[in-house]
Parts: structure tokens; sequence; C-alpha cells
């Protein structure tokens, strides 16, 4: 049934963009310990978080449309793009997919002897926070703010990288790497979610203080994301019009 | 209407391009404190600005063209590629874009309780400079030359790779990975510019004496555009010929 | 004759694979000593991995399909894409070619007078380990957990990106960015295997702990490979059905 | 005229590849000092030489074919993709281009008070050099090994993605990440030519112990691209019969 295929594809796709973009954080990113350049740092977590989109939206792009986002799921609808009866159960399998993979990541981390997850750190199993666990400290507000923003441009590019005008089969690649431009621009200030299921997905497993902000990280996406839908489809309205 | 489609697109796209690029570099670049390799440093600055108008220029290239730079629009209209009645309206959103951008990066800058930005710092709010505002320490003749031949060489990229010739669909990836290659050189020389609407933006929120330096992120780049517009057209003139 | 030419393009393709994979981290991992920024780190060596797949299969996919991977070549089989005849083939002359490739290493390596690389060390050579042969100390369990699922998902995206659905020609920068996404997740776990051929080819002539830990990066990979295809075949089933 | 034009695209082409690759080894690499994090380190070098072959065979492919260096020249032309009575002129033009760009970068390093180039350290001005002028302090015969052994997979890449049975247009992505990849590898043991005319533009402005070991730098990359070229043309052989 094709609805299953959808489904199933956009919890397998959740599942590797927090697999390999939350893993990379949480293993990789300080290897060696603190100060050690051989880990992959914000960089490498940035590149992580957009080739897990890359590549998830190329291998399952022609199933469900690789959303793997809440947020790109309400965007794209309220942009007109996809069909409201879908955005319910996208979240749901989303979600799924999101919290499979961060309770993976705790198995995998425990599997060190010397491995240990400050919980009380900022961005502890690379979860979201604003406050005192922003990885810089930053406010409430501006937290709101940059998850609002920066979620509305990723619908806006992921709109725009889709439209009939635009050059076909291009789109992974822009859509992956605007996350990738998102994060090198967003983890200091939340840890970069524009993604709830992402947050949802290691919230669950982190310190309970990420679980009290976690409205944050599912308000402002989704306010940002529909208000991405809502500017490019006033901004592309002439689509379909030759002038 | 579509010269209002545009500029709005021109306008998103700067803001975006000035957002992400300026933004990493004042927010991401050396994140843990100065040494610490977490930190994405001048190669993640280098990449967020490509990136940037990669995902731009997939994104609205089919509304605007995707400049986002005047001297690009300038070099394009040198070279008999882009109409003279639009140079200055580009410009103008352009600029407004960026400073949008500018005063957004400002605010969120503002919101961490211990960020702070020395505004006599060379390169502090990811403005550009020379001499005693030069990363380097780069003179005034250097940060001259080299705006002007790296403008020049970005607006020959941009020419040949969206001549007719080129494959298509392609141009986005060479434009945004060239001005990546822009900044892998230029950043220690001048936090590299290249784009007068995008010093324009950071200039107006930084030391007065980014704003003094400012005439030289106008001059050289739009200098180093036009050339390059005559170069190529020179270089390519036989795209029509069969020969 | 068609055969040779599969066979020959697969062995060059894995000596590629293993010579810059392993040998830009065995070279240029740590450049200028432990510590020193200069070096490429984890985040270079997954790239290089990730680049090597990307250019051996734009070069080498209309000849042999390029798998460079046992895994990959059991995966496809077991997915109902490879024919059963040539997996054993396809997996002797890709051991071969990492074979001679790791060979090579080991006389490149020797050629820095002051070079020496610590046998015991974990990881030393390139070579895939776990328990005390993990870079990180992760233990067998683990190890093995995080192999098959990682294979699995690397045959799952082979799978979906060479769907006849899914855009034509860009298979290559999917495949291999997600070699370079395993990596940034991997390497602190096991140096990222996925590839049983990539482990043997290096193991040979690493220390002999590595030799005894092969099995695990035969077994794993093969089962994880193996579970991707089923996975997607069952996923996919429909491309062939209007609905 | 269409030849003045072909010789005019390498030297435009070669002049960047010197001038981006060169020179963000000499200004970026160690940018704020040795051990500074900021800095783009051998892997923003690498990324810069294979970004400006990336972006200047886009630009130029449709002119000149985009080679940028004798070693291409000669390999195309012994694989025969490239007519003989070229190879002269083309090597004439990029040695042309990669000097005006070495002797830039001395203009534009001369431009910052205190920087400093040691003529006498391995690899300064982004030379290349083997024994005391090797980064890595490797000998003469591992440098020509390395040299040979890259160029050699080098063309092949080049000659495989230029094949007609592979995907079209994607040919300057995989050519220039594979110069990418060559330069993670290589970096250390010769700081990378592969190339004569980068060779030779550089080692004219540095310490003349580098132009005593230039002879390397041509025969090694000469005799791996035409060894490149008769692989791939025995390995292709059968691209135009259906079997």
């Amino acid at each position: 049934m094709v609805m299953m295929d959808k489904l199933f594809a956009e919890f397998l796709g959740t599942f590797w963009l927090v697999l390999c973009g939350c893993g990379s954080a949480i293993l990789a990113a300080q290897f060696g310990g603190d100060g050690n350049p051989l880990g992959i740092g914000l960089l490498g977590v940035s590149l992580a978080f957009g080739l897990a989109v890359l590549t998830g939206a190329y291998a399952f792009g022609h199933l469900s449309g690789a959303h793997f986002n809440p947020a790109v799921s309400v965007g794209l609808w309220v942009g007109g793009r996809f069909p409201g009866r879908l955005v319910l159960p996208y979240m749901l399998v989303q979600v799924a997919g999101a919290t499979c993979a961060g309770y993976l990541l705790t198995v995998i981390a425990s599997g060190a002897p010397y491995f240990t997850i400050d919980p009380f750190a900022a961005g502890a199993l690379a979860s979201n926070g604003y406050g005192v666990m922003s990885p810089g400290g930053y406010s409430l507000e501006t937290a709101f703010l940059v998850e609002m923003v920066l979620t509305a441009f990723f619908v806006i590019v992921i709109m725009g990288v889709t439209d009939r005008r635009a050059p076909a089969g291009f789109a992974p690649i822009a859509i992956g790497l605007a996350l990738t431009l998102i994060h090198l621009v967003g983890i200091p200030v939340t840890n970069t979610s524009v993604n709830p299921a992402r947050s949802t997905g290691v919230a669950l497993f982190a310190h309970y203080t990420a679980l009290h902000q976690l409205w944050l990280f599912w308000l402002a996406p989704l306010l940002g994301g529909a208000a991405g839908g809502i500017v490019y489809s006033v901004l592309g309205k002439d689509r379909s019009r030759g002038w």
C-alpha cells in the first residue's frame, strides 16, 4: 500500500537523520577530548545533519517526499504543496523514527566504558535548549527568534528548489546543504533544531530540563515553517503564469 | 507583478546570504573561545557563504537570477547579460536585505549574556576592512587588489557556468562553491567582501572605522565585477558561432 | 571481454577507496603531531572515504556498477539488483584491490624517516577494531550493532538512489556522501568499516589483533548489507506498479 | 578565433587554480598562527584546490576542455582524447597562467607587514618538494611513487567521468573533488603537485631548492598521466561495442 510505504519511508528517513546528525554530535564532535582538533566540531556536525537529509532525500524522495520534519510537513501544507490529511500521520512516524534513533544512540553511547554524558550540560545528547541549556547561553527570546527565522527560510528554500521552474533533480542537494548552513549558524544558539521530531527524539533520553524546554522546539519551528510556506506561496505565486 | 517578485527574491536572498554567511562568522567561528577547535573557523565560514548562495540560487534563481550582490548585477550588465534599467533597483533591495540581516544579527548576538563583540577588533561583526581592520593586517593596496581580482573571477565564473554551452542546472553549485573558494583565500586579507551589499549590511552596525573603509568594498568589487564581465564577453564571444 | 572489464574496474575502484580513504587517515589525519589543527582530523578522513566512492562511482559506475565493497555486492544481490554468480568474483577482486592498496600504504608510510605507526595503537594503519582496538574503546556488541545498522542503511540508500524513480545521474553524489556521513558517526566506535574488503586490506599489514578481530568486519557488514537489501526491496516494492 | 579562446581559457583556469589553491595554503592554512584552529588547515587547502578545478571546469569546460594541467593534457593525448598538436600550446599557457598567479601571490603576501615566508621551510609559498622540502620529510622515491600513482588515478577518473557512458554534466564535480581527495592524501608527502604547471608557478618565487626539485614534479606527473591514459583506454576499450 502506498500510504504505508510513505510512512515507512518517513520513519526510516527521520531515524537516519537523528542517528547520524545527533550521533555525530554525541560520538564524534569532541573526539579525543575537549580541545582536540581530531574531533569533527560544529562544522562536522553541521555537515552530518545536511548529508543525512541529502542522502535521505535522494533515497526516499520518490516514496514520501522526504520531509523527515513536522515543521516541513506543516510548512508545505500551508504553502499548498502537501495534503492536510497526511500531516498528522507524517508527524507521528517522524517522531517515532526520531525516538527510536534517540534510544539507539543512548545504547551506543553506553558501549564505551569511559564515555559519559553529563546530562546537565547544555546540549547533552545533542538536545536543544535555551538559557542555561543553550550551548552559548542565549536567551529564550533569542532562541525562539532564531528557530523561527531559520525554519521559515528552510521551508522557503525547500519550496523554491522544488518549484517546477527550478532545475529538476538538484533539490536534495540544495535542501540538505541548506540544513548544513542552518546548523553552521544556529548550533551556538539552540544546538539547532528547526525540527520538532529531532528535538523530541533525543530530549526523551536527556536531562528533564530538555523535556521542559521542548515546547519551544515545537512552537517556533512550526510557526516558522508555516510562515515560510506563506512567504514562498506569495513570492512564487506567478509560477503558472507566463510573465 | 514580476518586477516585485524579482526584487522580493533579491531582498530575501541577500538577507539569507548575510544572515548565514556573516552570522556563522559572528556566532560560530570561534565557538567555545579562542583556540577551541569546536568552532567552525575560516573553513566553516567559507562554506557558509558559499552554501547561502548555492541554496539561494536554487531557490530564487528562476525568480530573479539570484545575484544577491551589486557587483554581480553590474558585472552581468557590463557583460551583456542583464538589463541596465534593473541594476539600480536590484542594488537597492540587495542593500536593504543585507541591512535587515545585519540588524537581526546584532539582536541575536546581544541575546547571549556573555557574548561581546569588540567593535575595535579587525573583522568585528564580520565587517570588512584593510590596514588595522584587516584580519591579517594587509595594506589598503593589497586589499583593493585582492577584492578586485576575486570579484572579477567571480563574475567570470558566473558568466561561464550560465553560458548556454555549459551543462544546465549546475550553475548554483559552481557559483556557490566559487564563493566558498574566494573566502578560503580572501578572509585573512579583508574578511572577504566581493559584495558591496554584504559589506554595507554589517558595517552600519560595527565600529565607525568599518564605515570609513566601506568605500573600498564598493569601488573594488564594482570595478572587478565590470572587468570580469568584459573579460568573459571577450573570451566567450564565439558562443553563438559554430567554430 | 566485459566480465574482465567489470572485475578490473572493481579492482581499481577498491584500490582507490583504500588508498585515499585509509591513506588520508594514516598520512594526514594527525599531520603536524597530536593536537595540531593542521591535520585533517576525523572530518577530513570522512570526506576522503566519501569522495573516493563519489569519484570512483562516476568513473567506473558504467563499467561495473561501482560496488567496491563485498557488503554492497551481497546487499544488492539479496535486494534483487545484482546477479548471484557475480558476487564471489566481485568480492575476490575487491579484496585484492584493497590489499594492494594496503601494501602500497605501508610502503609510502615507511618513506618518512620519522614516521612511525604504533601497531598496538587502536586504529593503527587505519585498521578497524572493537574493545581495546576501538578508537573510543567501544565494546564488541556496540561495534557489531553499529557496523550492522550503518551498513544496512548504506545499502538502503544505494538502492533508493539507484531506483528508477530517483533522479538519474545523482547516485554517486548521494552514495559517496552517505559514506562520508557514516564515517562522521562511526569512526570513534570502530574506525568505521561497513566494508569487509577495506578492513581486510589494511588488517593484513597491521597488528595481529586487527586480524583477530577481522571476523566482525566481515560478519556485521554482510548481515547488515543483506538486511538493507531486504528492507528496501520491501519498501520500494511498488516501484514498477503505478500506485 | 577558437584556438585563441582555448588558450586564453586554459591561461585563466590555471591562473585561478594556482591563485586559489596555493593562495589558500599561503594565506589561510595557518591563519592566526601555528596551532590556531581558525586556520583552514590541510582540509581547507584540499578543498580549495578541488573547488578551483570544479568551478573552472564548469566555467571554461565548454571552451577548452578545462585541463589546467600539463599532466592531464598529456594523459588525455595518450588516452586518445586530445589532439597531439595542442599539447605543447596548452602546456605553455598553463605554465604562463600558473606563473602569473605565483607572482601575484608574492605581491599579495608581501602586503601584510608581519607576514613572512621562510623560504627554507618545507612547502614555503605552497611549493612542492621531497626529502628536506617534503612537509612530512618523505624521501625522493616515496615522493615520486605518490605523485605518479595519484596523477595516474586522476587521469583515469577524468577519462571515466567524461566517458560517453557516464552521466553528462557531472564531470566537473567528480574531477574537482578527485583533486580534493588527492590533496587529502598527498599534502604530507610532497605538498601535492600532480600538476607540473602549478609546481612551476610557485617554485619560481620560492627558495632555489624548490627549483632544484622541480624536475620530479614534471617527470612523475607526466609519467603518471600517460600511464593513466593507457590504463583507462584499455579498461574502457569496449565503450563503443555493445557487450
